[in-house]
């Protein structure tokens, strides 16, 4: 190990960030990386939806639960030993919607955060005390989950509705995902709410004070994307005095959810880079997020080991570059992967 | 049977009011009872209670799921194929309250009620939702069931409390019922809320317009009781030209909930009725609900057989009497139950 590392702050996603940050702690924990390392995760919040009255935030559950040993390992999200009686009950009752997938224990983080909200707690404030149960116990005040904003901001995909007066129709992110699998063409992202929002506390601390800044392999255009959006992030990312070192979601053409989370944020992944104009490949990554001697945000770049030929290419854009398997097919894996992110701007 | 019935109305608590009626609509159905009787069921909703920022309304859903055979059988409340992953969650974040028995299934209903009140729809518009799937499949416009009262009611009881500067210490009803077994003595009642409420839409309606209203043996402090006091109810029911007659909640000096709707029920009658004052025997609720011709409410009161010794007592009430077996152990016994409630006043 190089220097040692005394805060890394991590900007994540959902299942794939959640997965990233399993493999980083448990290189902090065996020795891989710096054992004394403190990490911050501030976490995409622009997934999140209303349901039935309830608030529930995708990507701040999935990172609970999967730190916390509580997801459900066979699906990467939702819990383990989940019931769906009270789905199964809102659908005989015929309320919509009912494409949405809700745990009955799933619920009750909803029912503590909804209730919390109500009583006037910002989300942050409710992360941090539904964390007392999932990241105390194993990381005491070692791992801190921040979301990205406490204001409401959510993701939009227009799609081709060929029965609407304009030719398109606009749907949550989560009905886009969970619903239609991603597999109707995506015409447009809007983020509603984004450039109104305010960081949340700390975060904008979290990205100043750290000793290195990590964008895990995370869907660009809906989980990194929103977070990179909220007005002020992108300016702290260029100030700090911190490295900031990016892993490429896409292996190949394919975005590598369809590996590493399945077959919907794989095709989620491409059709929205598609939409958005980003090309489907570790350099086009690269080239939204751009390197910070370039206005940009990255200093260096992890792409797959398939992926070499592309690494002059992705240099060339002024960050450094490294070819290594990036597949997190279990936790020394993604350890390994996270080591090498970190030397390559060590 | 004597004269056609073609409107029944009948006031109601949760397990106790809804066996009954299970019976009466078995009469009907059978024609035992006027099988072109109408029933229209005026709930009580002083029951109610706000848990983890859902409403709950245990005899609406206790009528609900009774006569919509949603019923669990076995404990007389609740759904049937019930988990409780919900509150086991809510439980391991050490959320309060952890006494209280919150099904998952039963969650889905809080949820649809929660939502509909937040939309701004009153209980009674959402009770006539939620019948839609409970009650009109087998009762199509038949069978009604409304609150008492649009307006929060909630019951709470005083407690000795030696802690407490003023010695005594106030729960809300559903605290002293699930979590205290209603074990613990009982000082008092209180109704709160009840004096500013008003009968919800049709239920002044419902009194005035019936052939017969019944008073089923619900729990006359914490059930009938709250119904009962909803300013105008009284009025009603001493002004309609339909005959009220009631059936017993005590058989001796029990409360038949003992027999008929578990320990808890029962043992809560009695210390209610201890505390205020009535008398625990068919005679003393016979005279808590009164004569209409003595400025109460009833024209007739059922007793149980084994009880033949008051019906001279409660005849001097200016009231007809009749002991009949009560115990409802089988819709048919509750059945011939109803019918002899209705032949008494015929």
């Amino acid at each position: 190990m190089e220097s040692q590392l005394n805060a890394i702050t991590v900007l994540s996603g959902g299942t794939g960030g959640a997965r990233f940050l399993q493999g980083l702690l448990h290189g902090i924990h065996s020795g891989l990386v710096s054992p004394t390392a403190r990490v911050t995760i501030v976490a995409n919040t622009a997934d999140d939806v209303w349901m039935h009255g309830l608030k529930i935030s995708p990507d701040l559950d999935a990172v609970m639960y999967t730190l916390g040993d509580g997801i459900d390992p066979e699906h990467g999200s939702g819990r383990r030993n989940e019931t769906r009686s009270a789905q199964e009950e809102l659908a005989a009752y015929g309320v919509e919607p009912t494409w949405f997938t809700l745990g009955d224990r799933e619920i009750a983080t909803h029912l503590v955060r909804t209730q919390m909200l109500e009583a006037g707690y910002p989300l942050s404030q409710i992360t941090a005390a539904l964390c007392k149960r999932w990241l105390s116990p194993a990381y005491g005040d070692t791992v801190r989950l921040v979301p990205m904003s406490d204001d409401r901001v959510e993701t939009h995909v227009a799609i081709a509705d060929p029965d609407a007066p304009s030719g398109r129709r606009v749907v949550h992110v989560q009905e886009y995902f969970v619903r239609l699998h991603a597999e109707v063409p995506a015409e447009a992202v809007a983020v509603i709410g984004l450039d109104e929002s305010v960081p949340a506390p700390g975060v904008l601390a979290a990205i100043a004070e750290a000793d290195l800044v990590i964008l895990p392999p995370s869907n660009p255009i809906v989980s990194l994307g929103p977070i990179l959006g909220v007005p002020g992030i992108v300016d702290a990312l260029r100030a700090t005095s911190a490295k900031v070192v990016g892993v490429s979601p896409v292996i190949g053409d394919r975005f590598v959810g369809s590996a590493n989370a399945g077959a919907s944020t794989g095709s989620m992944g491409e059709q929205l880079m598609t939409a958005t104009g980003v090309e489907v490949s570790a350099a086009g990554v690269a080239k939204l997020y751009a390197a910070r001697s370039a206005g940009g945000v990255l200093d260096g770049w992890l792409v797959d080991s398939t992926d070499a030929a592309v690494v002059a290419e992705v240099e060339a854009l002024g960050m450094a570059c490294r070819a290594v398997p990036l597949l997190m097919t279990d936790h020394a894996a993604t350890a390994t992967m996270a080591t090498a992110a970190i030397e390559l701007v060590g």
